[in-house]
């Protein structure tokens, strides 16, 4: 378990390296268009699928939740670094000091998070709406998880 | 000819008219945000298989492109309204109000940006350089080519 959550935490700091050149501003930037776009294709399938506002359109839904996957895929974790925090830029961003006391929680939500899109792009695929419903649950409830913990009101 | 760019036109506001609930403001900061998510992935790829400034790592090359391609085939157009231009938004946005008044020329470059995304994604999972480069470039001349035409400086 101690070596799993250091796994974890060693591998969101390797990639945070990655990206150091990227000013904190630029992190921030980056990340929240990257939620802003999932949150609209999320928005897409919730439209069709669980509030029936629009017709079912598979090819949408499976477009819709391929983007949502891509960006999950894309290795957001070296957008996150410790000094793009509420501490350091205030109302620019949400994202709370305690994400990086907590990186072993915040690595096991990330990966949920990647499972869960991933899942949701290969049942869009399918066109079973059922376990597009399940899925895109399972998608909204690891980024409540991470909201609750590591986002600030 | 003229069928083909009626069609491209009409596809385009189609595709607008699904999207009417959104604010002028909204559209503008979504499809923002997924320019700039594009923008992030598009440095990645040149860094690693244009300007070697890092290593070429082909998973996460293809993971890039996968994102490019996910969001350039996710019914973009729909953010796209006549009143979301520089007309009525001034500076929030650089969209020129002459996108509108040249549907079939925006349409012809929307179907290239696609078109190129795609063939980015699967060279890209091929991992061929060569390859890789070439789609890059087509890439970003359908970028530049709809930005010298309906983007304001």
């Amino acid at each position: 378990m101690k070596a799993l959550m250091l796994g974890a935490a060693a591998a969101l700091l390797a990639s945070t390296a990655v990206q150091a050149q990227m000013k904190p501003e630029e992190m921030v930037e980056t990340r929240q268009a990257g939620y802003q776009f999932m949150s609209w294709n999320m928005g897409k399938i919730k439209a069709q699928v669980i509030d029936g506002k629009e017709p079912f359109d598979q090819a949408k839904v499976a477009a819709a939740a391929d983007v949502i996957a891509a960006i999950a895929n894309s290795g957001m974790g070296s957008l996150f670094s410790p000094d793009t925090t509420t501490e350091q830029l205030g109302d620019k961003t949400r994202l709370k000091p305690e994400f990086f006391q907590n990186l072993d929680e915040a690595g096991r939500i990330g990966k949920q998070f990647n499972t869960a899109a991933n899942q949701l792009a290969s049942v869009a695929k399918s066109g079973d709406q059922a376990a597009i419903k399940k899925a895109f649950g399972d998608v909204g409830a690891s980024c409540k998880s991470c909201h609750d913990k590591f986002r600030a009101d």
